[in-house]
């Protein structure tokens, strides 16, 4: 057992935080502005990204690149302590390529995309060229059951038609978003609890007949990305869109999960340590009865609690992480729903602390909490609720406990005058 | 970063394991028989003590042995995974001479005992031949801080007289308990902040003026080798009894604390286990309203985040053992604080709902469950109440916030138009 | 609305406040030293009823008393705020012959009894010559729905034959225990659904066959009055000694709840208040890094929390009780589940915070708040685990909801372009 | 005591509910799209305030009104109720003349203003022909104390000068917010401790020198009637507007919250009855693993914990209000800082369970869940975080506390040996 970072992730740690600091974190401000202006920051981004590309902090998941892409190929647990640092700055990921959804749709299109597929997809997604979106869950349907999806996805000579309409697509508003990566219902015959009934379509987003119904606020935010409803109405592509197999896309959606499930707890790791660190430096400035905050018992609860709590959620994150790489995504199955739960909820607590810390400041969005609490919030259902997680977890513990029946019979120490009788 | 045990750690946990299937867990029954009987199960404890010795399961901790002492030399790391096995009966450490406080107390004696107090005291405590107390804590102060006791040790010639009283002390009933080692003033003149005031002071248990007021029921629990208060009147030792130097006190105290917390944490990981276990048996046998508790969502959630939590904590409480090993004890100060609050807090919450799935009969002593919950909540004070060590993890975040001035500068964004103002 | 009590309570709280103030305070220590030295206080608790019965302090429950029996015959709004006063003192409720389980006891035993069973047990509880109890739980079943009780009460001539096991039976250690009102099964040939199963009978304590297999420690604490296990072999009755008809046990076990669990929640009121109080002195007295721990702000939240939790279940209890007044023990089903829930809850978490000020003092038996925080954990299962009620207060909701469907669709407001759409 | 509310209450409850539901709910839609859309929905409001003002349905608070002002003169204990059924639909208040700022506005003028300011401001304010806002907490003080508060009045000549920045400012943005009650330091030369120190002085909106600097997204959401920032820049008005005597704005600030936090406290009562009614709808409705939510067990219990928790805190309120009426605002100051404790932080915990009922839906503005939980969390600070009047309640409870010393020796039970030493 080491907890130590490897030297190679400890400069690559060194490196990035240079980066966040000299080239990101500058620009928040201005991002920040003209977002509130109502512009993707297109510019401010594009800059930065050529910087990042050119310093080689460029695609730094994605273990199994070929060798004409470019990029990293780190394991889960040398690329998850980067995730960390860029998350400290919600926008920041795009820079080096590394936002979601764009990640895991390269991970799913590198495990499964034709040839042909990955040219006109991948290739510039790699080089961070185009931006995509992946079209899965539904307002009608209890989304974080993949075989609950009703959009159809119907042959129809050389083409399939999609009909459909999804919700909370993140992406979709990007000024570079080309690709829907489209989950749906090919096999209608089959009964509803087969994983065989869906599969995934590659859909461009100028497809006459797919809209954007709106941006949907989350919490009152519009995210600049969007994280969209669209409409498929008569959508029609050509069959060879489909990724991978008919009947395959709950199988691929499930192979998506975990390395992405890694990145974005990781991310909440880093905007809990912003929250903290805010916290505190507030505590130390803000005064009430006389004293700083930070001198108030409460308050020192507070920020100890967050710390705690971080840390063991960050260890539990890269305990998976590390699972993933030895064992493969489908191993770290439980792994992946425990850190789920634990960061969603990470997030709230932490970032509530930091916002009563703050007073009404805290409520405007002048500074980052607002935002991270009400995502944080957000995030309890992203991805399937708290509440099917923690009923994975349960059911392995249950089984674990039925496979050892009899295993604690020597606790039990019934009197011995009532043995006796 | 690797959280894999090594392949050691791996063989000891299995040899220990079936020690604990093989020979402890079936002696359980027999020795709460005893206990409650009123008598201290001496003879089945020295028989399987004799069988550990021979296994060399024997003084798994204390890296630092000569080479004719017994026992393993394990690192922290090494050994706290072992400690999680042994706390699963809570009684098995004494089977393997790693209980508390004689661990402790061998690991001061290592440290600063003379060679005539080594043979006499640290030989045959590393031998099981003899059991110790440490006798630090008093009624009338907040014992936390160890500047705060007051029990008074005086020269008088070539005597030291002890006079005071101290609670809370473990192990004086134990039936070959012969040595207390115990904190008191040397130093009267110096001031009440100094660290130098105090001095630790070898006592046999038989000295004359030395007493035990009685064994304090814990929550109603009378532990057989006893949490006393004992009090001390006029109790006369030579000078040489004085352990380490005259006003090395405090610093004992300090050297003494990491390692010992972390076994007490691992121990409580693997109480917590036990009770984890128990809580997802019971739940799949009981029925309420036709199904059994293992179906209830409620129940789930429970099952669930009892393991999300307890997996977590073993994470801290390992980083900090492997961070004792890399830097030394006094480096890990924060973390030791940190694991000693999140597994007093974990056993009192993960035992709670495992109580709450037995019913009545988690009230009983039937079961370890009542035991265990009443044991998690005074681990809640003894060695220093929760809040203090928060304090303390608090205080070292604060300060890392204070030399990081301005480093979040970059998060605050005013809207532009009060800045036009 | 009106949120003051009668002027008629309020004497009756100032006399009963003055009774506990010069009588039964003083006694407490007196009462502890007789009950750790193993016997039942007795002569001091007859010598405080005789006092109390002179002061016509007396049965001040059971409203519907008949001209001739002693008592007060207070509504439940009435008898409450005097339950929360007796309730400062766990035993004090005896004096005034107003503890569990005789009251419900007495209770059932006015509602049910012929006139024969009336002098030979009523009249003698009624002036507190006797003391009775009430097996109904068993080891075996999940006992908080009555039709899992299994114990049979067989015909067999003129006489009923017990048989069967009940455990957490309290009061059958107190010396002047003479019945047990047994729940059993008169109708094996019903469906374990029916309410028409079960049957109570009077069976006297010095009946052949019964006996008390143990006095079962709760959470290490034995009872004086014991809270027993007890075994029934062929014990064989009279059946005049049926209490009510046969096959309305279940009826009558209803019957019995609802003002027993107002006066339990009130008790636990007094409770909590004195654990608040003790807290509040404790935190004025100590000290600990040079200022009084009521100094510090988590100390201070601690306070003012227990203070706003203890008002509202408070007040929530009264309504309860106003409830029953007003509409019956039927009509306030749900109510009496809610209380239960609140005030066991509440119990625990009040005294962990007294605790927690207190030190490892709070562990001892020295003080009320090792046993007052044990206990209030029994009653999150006692006479039901919460989640028992809890799931009744829900489906109450549910079938509200469902009454109401429709009712907030004004509520809904999908934005208006997707309904162009 | 008594429970039930008074004949007249339940008249005008039903008279409420019915405008409430033919009235104010079918126009919700409208509202929030005219918002949606950038405007006040000024017409739909007037419409319904003719109507509500018709029905007297109007002013039914301020029991001091004098015989020629329209309204109801109802006590705080009957308005309570009537301020839940409004507080269901967040913008109902208005239409009944009773909305914060304006209603607390009033009672200020009521209690404090010359004849010539009630005619100009009074009168219109109390036939809803105006609305105003009250001008007090501040970016850069700690506003929860009044004291702190920085902006300047300075006499100059027959004027006042007002200097300063006033932020979270409720209804600057309402078209029809003619007044601003602005609080401001005109006593400098007295210490900051000084309770003189402030004055109050009516401001009209249209002055010169007045700006709004922003509308202040809360958690990003734009109140239309505006949370603003306030700018004064040598606002100047003559010395007749100030209200009240000069240093006596402090005392006036006090007298104006005790009934405005009742208010609050019963309209977030009724917000959260909608939240669990929503709950328990969308749980009948909505299935997972092929059961509806509602047979969940851990849905049952965040359903029956939120009515728990509504009771109990809709009791304390009314508490509160009971002990206003009685014994004046002055007395029932530290109910007031109690129910403002309990009422913001019931509202994040009822609606927070709704939202995970509701998943992603409960993100959306579709519903009024995300408005709710957002504001909930301001409420957490706005009228000052709940730490200050957790500290106000232990300060009370404290001083209890030491009234009292000795009150609880009784409860101390040392064991008899240790007295015997």
């Amino acid at each position: 057992m080491d907890f130590d970072y490897s030297d190679k992730v400890q400069r690559l740690r060194a490196q990035l935080s240079d980066f966040m600091r000299f080239h990101v974190e500058p620009a928040n401000v201005a991002w920040h502005r003209e977002v509130a202006a109502g512009r993707y920051p297109q510019d401010l981004i594009e800059r930065l990204k050529s910087k990042a590309f050119s310093e080689d902090l460029w695609n730094l998941f994605l273990p199994g690149l070929r060798a004409e892409d470019p990029g990293q190929r780190l394991s889960n647990v040398e690329y998850a302590p980067l995730a960390e640092i860029m998350g400290r700055v919600h926008w920041a990921p795009e820079v080096f390529n590394c936002n979601a959804p764009d990640t895991g749709n390269m991970e799913l299109l590198h495990l499964a995309a034709t040839p042909a597929q990955r040219s006109q997809w991948l290739d510039p997604l790699l080089i961070g060229e185009i931006r995509s979106c992946f079209a899965m869950s539904e307002p009608d349907a209890a989304s974080s059951d993949a075989r609950n999806i009703r959009t159809t996805i119907t042959r129809d000579g050389d083409d399939y038609v999609v009909n459909g309409r999804k919700w909370f697509i993140t992406g979709p508003a990007h000024p570079n978003c080309r690709l829907a990566i489209v989950m749906g219902v090919t096999g209608e015959h089959l009964p509803a609890t087969s994983t065989e009934r869906h599969s995934m379509l590659l859909v461009p987003m100028n497809s006459p007949g797919l809209t954007i119904a709106r941006n949907i606020p989350v919490m009152h935010y519009h995210a600049p990305e969007g994280h969209c409803e669209l409409v498929f109405r008569n959508v029609r592509v050509p069959v060879a869109n489909l990724l991978g197999e008919e009947g395959k896309g709950f199988r691929l959606a499930q192979d998506r999960l975990g390395p992405g499930r890694v990145h974005h707890c990781m991310r909440t790791i880093g905007q809990c340590e912003v929250a903290l660190e805010l916290m505190a430096e507030r505590a130390l400035e803000r005064e009430a009865f006389g004293r700083h905050l930070a001198d108030f018992a409460n308050v020192q609860d507070w920020i100890a609690e967050s710390r705690l709590e971080i840390d063991q959620a960050r260890l539990l994150v890269m305990q998976a992480a590390h699972r993933m790489d030895r064992a493969g995504n489908a191993a770290a199955r439980i792994d992946v729903s425990a850190i789920k739960v634990v960061a969603a909820r990470l997030q709230t607590r932490i970032v509530d602390r930091a916002m009563q810390v703050f007073g009404a400041m805290g409520l405007t969005p002048d500074t980052p909490l607002s935002y991270l609490w009400t995502w944080g919030r957000a995030m309890r259902f992203l991805d399937g609720p708290d509440e099917v997680h923690l009923r994975v977890v349960a059911r392995a513990e249950l089984a674990k406990a039925k496979a050892q029946a009899g295993r604690n019979a020597c606790h039990f120490v019934p009197p011995s005058q009532l043995l006796q009788e």
